[in-house]
């Protein structure tokens, strides 16, 4: 493999990556995190399945009408990979639930499962090729992302579509085995498909900004297998993707190829899953007194007094002791923390209809305060840091404090029984509880799946023919209207 | 209607005046360059349904495979709206023989021509509705190009693309009768739609660029009709579209608004047709001989020599004494002034195969030269200028020259009969000849078609069930890979 990339484009080197990645690249910690990235991205799918910004979807005239062998998740219909993609992918976004990536300033899983799913089921792949292409997926997008961000980000692009729809386009061209000039003009393509602007956070235009690259992406890889032509210098081209979108001199495109997967992005421990259906600024008090109760078996009758003490950096947005919606509830760390001591779980019930009223809580809350702690320095590396301190009405003073958690996964990784918790949560609003389990432990053998349709047909809802949609549930989203709270909490 | 737009967003009062837009705004003048529009734009599609940036979308797997009332123009397929936009957009640019507007950097017609008549099939809509709906849309792509060109332009941005998904969106969202709120959300969601960088000129993804903000804004339509929500702020938000893509400072949002439809942009004497299918500098001198030819009655063997004298600023890329191929022979305006001195025409079929090197042609060349013009100041309002002097071999010399023709349109339309030159030669790539004369005597009187599936069945090819799809023509395009000749000779 060239190192140097004389003679040929950006996109051309990156293709060349992409079409050398296989089996030699993985690592056995870099399978486990891609499965579990799948597994989590299939859970929030099914749990925004039934979200409005996903329903809506299906009743727009000419979305997932084509015939085609590629299941919606959580429902009985069947589709074209382009549709099935579509509508997958704003489903697997729509709470906001699913990981993300530092360096990418975005979400990474999203823009690929859903592609991934629907070609390897339409063309019976194995889960093995799965994890390989999802992995050479996330490679491509947060490589792209380091070149470019936070420039980018802060531009106004969303960097989960913007960049995304490259992510899709590598790891779709991946699996259905596109040579390295194909693979190019797959990439060049998916630079003329770049889109999706912030202004649109807080409103179910974010979701489908995942539809859209997720469904462009592979649009970009099926065109290239058609026999397409795209300018391989679509990216350095004094017109192409990185001066339009960053300007010149604002990206340094030669981080692309530093330690291409060497070690590999995937295991990067600046990605992560959300553990609990909230802004994440939220979750390392959330974490601490899951902690408190579980280890020192506090329970919430012997609570005096519980002072919450976040990084300064993760406060501003989640101070909010009197939440008066399912949505101020999400950014409200003093009702987080109060329902991780009355519910040992933080789970979607408790953002939906009136959980965030409930008396119980409410007399927790009362006893409950927040401000920045005193040591955690603004400049700190460390900003996703938090201490709780629990009083005991027998005087006792309990505490937890923790630096670094950006979410959950690499050096931290969930139990298998915290990701079990999250995924059926997650998919119980979409499938019969009694068929999660069984998915569940057939995706925890992913590798070993010898063909896709096996997982795709589990999650599939058996609904007897001619039975009304499932109609859309009434959790907020994540995110306001004109605020990009829950996204910008995590860039430093 | 508020003028000012206090407490309104941009976007707000865009709907609101799309939203009132109707037969009152409609001047006679407006609806025959309507109409013709219309016209060119359904012949050009005819002409590149054979184009294989076509052809390729119709074997990509999932795309036009939705059942539908919507024809695919030149074939006998149907299908969805979304995907009869996505198809017939493409193809409708995949010459670049369309209409272009000099303030919006790109062409104006073909983002709205292909979903307009879609869902007029799809829902049995009027001509008069379909002229309507595409002059608002016209209206809103170039007042929003004036807001923001040509800094959007020249950052690398392809403006047909970028803006005509704004002006799909309008011209849809006011031909479905979207009420002021739900036009605000389409416009909405378009902004997060917007893409195409113009690195990808002179490959198949130019025209795809088409397809794709034609489909996208129809869609961004039907999802505000749907029940989608999005920012009506997401023009001028700090991460919105406009501060996304020019940059703060790099754009000035009120022309938008100045003079609305007073007088419509329509009927600018800066939109123009190409009635020939090659670069649009060498048209001027194209003009110029086909002058001398009928009005002087100059013919070939009477010829000693020809001196072609452009606005400089139409030269360097058209000079081009020996075109090898059929792609250089569109930029050679020596080739192109000696078939209309031997032909009476400038045709298709003189761009493809090896017509280019035709020894008749040939000759004629040998005895031509081209230069600038002396009296043709490059600071000149008028840049669209040519002189072309004959000197014939009995010694008479005869000379025709223009100043200003940027296109035909406007001031300067072309005839019912030119017109019809173009239209059959485009139309006779995908349909028998004898369909094509009812066919454009139908689009003449189409503001009294009460239904545009009368249209819409002429564009269909009768062919048997089972037989063959066309073969994609060998004509080449109209660009060169990593060059924007044609965009850009048009811009002053």
């Amino acid at each position: 493999m060239s190192t140097t990339g004389e003679g040929q484009t950006l996109i051309q080197r990156l293709a060349e990556r992409v079409r050398a990645f296989g089996p030699a690249h993985m690592t056995a910690e870099a399978a486990v995190v891609a499965r579990t990235g799948i597994i989590d991205a299939l859970g929030v799918a099914l749990a925004g399945s039934v979200e409005a910004c996903t329903t809506n979807l299906l009743r727009t005239p000419g979305i997932a009408e084509a015939p085609g062998q590629c299941t919606l998740f959580g429902t009985s219909r069947k589709t074209s990979a382009l549709d099935a993609a579509f509508v997958n992918g704003t489903a697997s976004h729509a709470l906001d639930y699913d990981d993300f990536s530092q360096p990418m300033g975005g979400h990474q899983s999203v823009p690929l499962v859903a592609p991934l799913m629907a070609v390897a089921e339409e063309r019976g792949l194995s889960g093995a090729q799965l994890i390989q292409s999802y992995t050479v997926g996330i490679e491509t997008e947060i490589r792209l992302a380091r070149a470019v961000n936070f420039h980018h980000y802060d531009k106004g692009w969303h960097p989960t579509a913007t960049l995304g729809v490259f992510g899709a386009a590598a790891a779709v061209g991946h699996m259905i085995g596109l040579d390295e000039a194909k693979l190019a003009v797959a990439l060049g393509i998916a630079a003329s498909f770049a889109s999706g602007v912030k202004a649109n956070f807080g409103t179910m235009v974010k979701p489908l900004h995942v539809g859209q690259c997720a469904r462009n992406g592979l649009l970009a890889a099926l065109l290239a297998e058609a026999g397409y032509d795209s300018n391989p210098a679509a990216l350095e081209h004094e017109q192409g993707f990185l001066n339009a979108f960053n300007g010149p001199g604002n990206y340094a495109a030669e981080l692309m190829f530093e330690n291409w997967a060497n070690p590999l992005e995937v295991t990067s421990p600046t990605m992560g899953l959300k553990q609990f259906p909230c802004c994440g600024s939220t979750h390392p008090a959330i974490s601490m007194m899951l902690a408190l109760r579980q280890e020192e078996g506090v329970a919430a009758p012997d609570v005096e007094r519980i002072e919450i003490m976040p990084h300064m950096r993760r406060l501003p947005h989640t101070d909010n002791p009197d939440p008066r919606t399912p949505l101020a509830a999400k950014f409200s760390v003093q009702y987080a923390v109060a329902r991780a001591l009355l519910d040992g779980a933080v789970r979607l019930k408790h953002f939906e209809g009136d959980a965030h009223l409930d008396p119980a809580v409410r007399e927790i809350m009362a006893r409950t305060t927040a401000r920045p702690h005193p040591d955690m320095a603004s400049d700190s590396a460390e900003q996703f840091g938090a201490e709780v301190r629990v009083t005991l009405r027998d005087g006792r003073v309990l505490a937890r404090r923790v630096d670094g958690l950006i979410g959950r996964g690499g050096t931290n990784p969930m139990s298998s029984e915290e990701l079990w918790e999250k995924f059926q949560d997650c998919g119980r609003r979409a499938l019969p509880k009694q068929d999660l389990l069984p998915l569940f432990e057939l995706l925890e053998s992913l590798d070993k799946v010898d063909d896709i349709r096996k997982v795709a047909r589990m999650l599939t809802k058996r609904t007897p023919p001619g039975a009304a949609m499932p109609r859309p549930a009434t959790a907020a989203p994540m995110s306001v209207r004109g605020n990009t709270l829950q996204e910008t909490s995590w860039i430093p």
